[in-house]
């Protein structure tokens, strides 16, 4: 059975209840996990691992792991894919996450993310660690609430989930950006995570909000018209059909 | 066993030789081939389609359906589910991939395609019926040899294969924006084919050039370095370790 899937909208709670990062080390096993951090893609990768090795250090995780990519090359030493083997979860930090697909897309380093997911190993993620776990990624776009023509890139990620996972969804007006992702992608399902809020992917597909926002899921099964296709620059297209949907942790 | 893969570059030969498309049919059956026309990349689908069933019946084949799919509500018709239960071919002309996508992508009938495909059916396509066989399709671009950053749009395609497919490849100098696309997909391969060109595709991944152009393979597979991540606007980016080979058909 494949882990937990665990996309986090940035800016979790660090201090107070930490609410979010709790819920991942006790799934991974409470004082008995082993979390590896990847920090790589921040442009300050070093001070991002201190800070979740000493976060998870706190919530009395046993064994937590830095595996810091600065380069390809480093993504196939075999000493750095030994540490993913012994891990009960995986957690992957904010930053950029084209930057960290440049590092690690079609790596070994990439492939044995995946297949420790598939055997059971547990993946968080924050911010860009949350966008990463999508087969077809954001990579970025503009801010707005009404879908536009090249508004939105995107590009491979993990494909860890066929979800096109969005983060920071409310603070930064993102609903544009990901109606125009499912645009793009028609058949598939975007989901906006707000700052301070996780949602909790089980491999039967059942969904568990945690934190203090809301998740909004941008779903185009049910896809009735699109003309994405006929809009030129960055003009407004017609798209009907899609079914928008807000979810919040069960008090 | 999947059927074979048949993208071609566009602008096929459709009065003299036609080499490619014979090749096609003779793939599909010969004489005994059924093969279902898809036109609705077209914004002219009726001209488009009566064209290529003119081509495939002077062919010699024997039974040639037209499968003209205008909204997204008819690629969910069962009668038009059942033309492809037979079809030992499946034809997508050119036109807009993006288009095509807007009207299948997630429904019924794009479901259809690729589990017909995975049982054995061929599939041919010529420019944008070439592009949408990539699981990350290459929506639209600029022209140019030289990558920089927003010079491709990715979204979804069929998902028939993980190439990442290009056609009118030297006609358009549409190097950079493949070079861009594999950027942004680090692992994958992007095959550029020309005009009047095919690449044939087994399921055992050999691959066989057919007429009077040229096929170019970019493969990201040793990609050692981009940075296309830090890359702003349409400003240009470093790769390096991109291996690009060209093949032409045998003489």
């Amino acid at each position: 059975v494949p882990g937990l899937l665990m996309p986090i909208g940035g800016a979790e709670d660090k201090l107070y209840s930490r609410t979010i990062l709790t819920h991942f080390v006790n799934i991974c096993g409470g004082n008995n996990a082993n979390i590896v951090v990847i920090p790589s893609a921040s442009s300050f990768p070093y001070e991002v691992m201190q800070k979740y090795h000493a976060l998870f250090k706190n919530l009395g995780v046993h064994e937590v792991n830095n595996l810091h990519i600065p380069d390809r090359q480093t993504a196939s030493e075999s000493s750095n894919l030994k540490l993913l083997k012994d891990a009960t979860g995986i957690f992957m930090t904010g930053g950029d996450q084209l930057r960290l697909m440049s590092l690690i897309g079609g790596t070994a380093l990439g492939d044995a993310i995946r297949s420790q997911f598939t055997n059971g190993v547990h993946i968080g993620g924050t911010s860009a660690g949350a966008s990463i776990m999508s087969r077809h990624m954001i990579a970025f776009g503009r801010s707005g609430a009404i879908p536009s023509q090249r508004m939105v890139q995107m590009a491979s990620g993990l494909g860890l989930t066929d979800f096109i996972i969005d983060q920071h969804f409310t603070q930064r007006n993102r609903l544009g950006r990901l109606l125009t992702a499912v645009a793009l992608n028609p058949g598939l399902t975007g989901i906006g995570i707000d700052e301070d809020t996780a949602l909790l992917i089980a491999a039967d597909g059942s969904q568990t909000v945690l934190g203090s926002g809301k998740v909004t899921l941008v779903d185009s099964q049910s896809l009735s018209y699109s003309d994405l296709y006929a809009a030129r620059r960055h003009n407004p297209f017609t798209l009907q059909g899609v079914d928008v949907r807000v979810m919040t942790a069960i008090a």
